[in-house]
This record gives C-alpha cells, structure tokens and sequence, in this order.
C-alpha cells in the first residue's frame, strides 16, 4: 500500500530539481533494478508488486504501479536509489567528454559505448541531459552502474588538464590514419551545434570522421553513432 | 482549407496498412520537405501555413496544422509524398541487411549512416520496420532520399547471393583484424534476438565487435551504434 507522500515523491523525481533536492533517482523493471542491487548504488526504496528481490520492499498492486511508473507497459517493479556522491576524476586513461549533448537518448547509448569500450570516467557539461533522467536509466541497461560520470564546468576543467584534448569537427584530421594515444580527452559536442567556441579553443587535436557518401550534402553522424566510431578507433 | 476526408487521408497514413493501400507517406517540416522536393520523390500533396515553397500548396490554419501533425510542435508543413517503386538491387559494392530491426528510431540511424559512408544500398526482411513509418522519416533527416531501400526476402535473396555475407556474432572473429572486402552483404540483426537462425547458416564469415569494459558482463551494442562500427571499419 502506498501513502500519498510515496505517490508524490517518487512521481516528483521524474524532474530534475526535485532529485537533485532529495539526491534520489528513480529505476524501474526487473532486470534493471537488480544490476543497480549488485552495483556500488545505494537502495533507499523498492516498490513491487511481486516478492522477487532479496531486499526489503513495499508490495503494491498494479494499480499503484501505473500510478509511478513512466513506463506505458510498467514492468513489477520501480525503485528509488540514492544519488552517489561525486568521485573525484582520476586524470589518467582515455576520459569521453560530453560539451551540453541534450538527448536523453544519446547519453543513454553513449553511457553503454563508455561501458563497453572500457572507458571508466565520462566529464559532462553543465547543461548536458542529467544522467539520472528516467530516460537515460532506462536506455543504460545498468552501464550507468559501471561509468563514473561527473558533471562539472568542463571549459575550466580541460584549462588544467595536461595531456591531449581531442574533439570532432568537420575540417580535422581523419581519425582513421591519426596516432591515438591512450590517455586524453576525447570531446563529443551538441547535438544542433557540435563543440561550443570556448571547448575548441582547448582542443588540442581536432578529428574528423571521413565521409564516403555524396560529399556536397552537409548532414552530420548522429552524436551517438560518432562517438561509436571515435571510440572504436580509440581502441581498436 | 483542409475538408475532413484530406484529415482522415493524412492521419490515416501514420498506420502501415493506409500507407500501402494509398501508396503514399508523410514528411513533416521545411528543412526535411526541402530535402524531398529537391529528391526523386514525388510530391503527392502539400500542407502549409505558409507560402514558402516553390511548388502548388494548401495554404492551412495553425488549428489546422495541428490537426494533421504527428510532432508536439508542429514546423509550418506536412506533405504527402508517393512511395516510389522498388528498384531491383544491384548486387554489386558493399549492401547492408537488416534482418528483423523493429525500432523506427534504430532504423533512422542505420539509413543515416548508410547516406554517410556511401552505402547505396539497404535490404530489408519483411519484419523490419516501415522506413516510411513517420518516425524514421524524421530521423533520417533526407538520408532516406539517397539510399535504395528494399523489403524482401532475406533468406531467400541471401541463398542466391554470390558474394560473401557478413554477420556480427559473439563468438565472430575481430572486425579489427579481419580483411573486409568491397563487396557483400553485411547483416545486422533485431534489437533482442540478433541475427535469426535462419540467416546464420547463410552467414560466412563471422564477425565481432570486441569488447574492451568488464567482459563478465552479458551486455550488448545497440543495433545502429554496432552498425556504425561495423560500416566505418569495413571503409576505413
């Protein structure tokens, strides 16, 4: 049974000032829920309307279920873990840098490539999409449980930092016949307006991904699917 | 004026069933419309509130404008354009197939990236979502008036195919290591399932993506960021 209050805190998370303001997110289905139980997040509530979860949780029906849930098919179960607090950034390895990427969608997909290629330490701007969007959970699949993620002002941060800072822009140097070092910071831009002004005056090393298709056309790779490509030829 | 039988026309089109049965698709905005008058496609019929394209438009109401339109807000114009005729495949140069990619937003970028690296050619199995389907029409932003696409088949194109077929597997061979070639078919599977049974025994040879985070992890690429490193290594 779920009290009013549960009701609005947990539907207030879906907005940033009020997470921010309770240092709560919200996570919803099975399979999500329990990579965020194995993980280093801490649990504060878990809602479910079957008893399946090794942890203490507050069974409700599927009624109250779709009142909290934001999904259109709410899958048993939604739960509320708590805001880590920052980890200080370790200056060493390769570090991915988001400069204001706006999609939840994208920082979901791009949080996954940080996990898959291995990248532990994600630095993203002050207005790029928060990492503890509904949205951006649910497109994770619990990578977000495996990359640090820091926001921060990201222009004072690349003045102190000593080593290489690469970025994507139409006029830089392909990546594809590029020396690519294992330590540096790789910077992706907005989706509309690529990497802003101040960022590209600290870039270091611009890259460009050649394009094979018809070149007077002036479209761009998708953010998600250039730092795809960018981190593949990071690693490769 | 819009008299209520062209509403129903348009709105109906947002189903797969109407646009087979008319033949015909939507295209929302000035940018995207632009793309397609400039394009082989035909123009069926165009909606406006405002008179800013060259060819013969209905001038509409904003009233009106958010009646026909799919989008929370609304860019000035909707236009029919007609679905053109399949042209046969050439097979000939590298064609990617998608066997059973059911997600419009997945779909989109995979035409996208097909546009950038100059694949001309896209195959589609039958369950693969409809690239006329509105949502992939936005999210090709123009692409899609420069790749071939066609439903087929896939089983029965890929036993007559003379060239080697490509898939990307778990247990595949590095893409980083193999020699791709500039001719075959390079097949994608579906979002949950992968490449179907089926298509593997049609596959030959085997690739991987490989991955470089915490290999205990069962995770896997989303579909368009897979396809954005398969594509970029095979014309890098």
């Amino acid at each position: 049974m779920l009290a009013k209050s549960q009701i609005k805190l947990i539907t207030s998370l879906h907005q940033k000032k009020f997470r921010v303001q309770h240092q709560l997110f919200v996570v919803e289905g099975i399979k999500g829920i329990q990579e965020f139980l194995n993980s280093h997040f801490e649990l504060y509530q878990l809602f479910s309307t079957a008893a399946i979860f090794d942890v203490e949780s507050t069974l409700i029906s599927e009624q109250e279920l779709h009142k909290i849930s934001r999904l259109k098919t709410p899958n048993t179960a939604v739960a509320l873990f708590k805001i880590p607090k920052d980890i200080p950034t370790a200056p060493t390895g390769l570090i991915l840098a988001l400069d204001d990427v706006r999609d939840p969608g994208n920082l979901g997909t791009i949080i996954r490539l940080c996990d898959w290629f291995g990248i532990k330490q994600l630095l993203c701007s002050k207005a790029t999409v928060d990492c503890y969007n509904s949205k951006v959970v649910q497109a994770t699949m619990g990578s977000l449980t495996r990359v640090n993620i820091q926001y921060l002002d990201l222009e004072a941060y690349l003045k102190t930092y000593a080593h290489a800072v690469f970025g994507t822009f139409m006029d830089g140097n392909t990546v594809y016949s590029e020396s690519l070092p294992d330590q540096g910071v790789i910077v992706m831009g907005n989706e509309a307006n690529g990497i802003s002004e101040a960022i590209e005056k600290l870039v270091t090393k611009k890259l460009s991904i050649p394009r094979f298709g018809n070149l007077k056309v002036t479209e761009s790779l998708n953010v998600a699917t250039a730092t795809a490509i960018i981190l593949s030829e990071f690693k490769r």
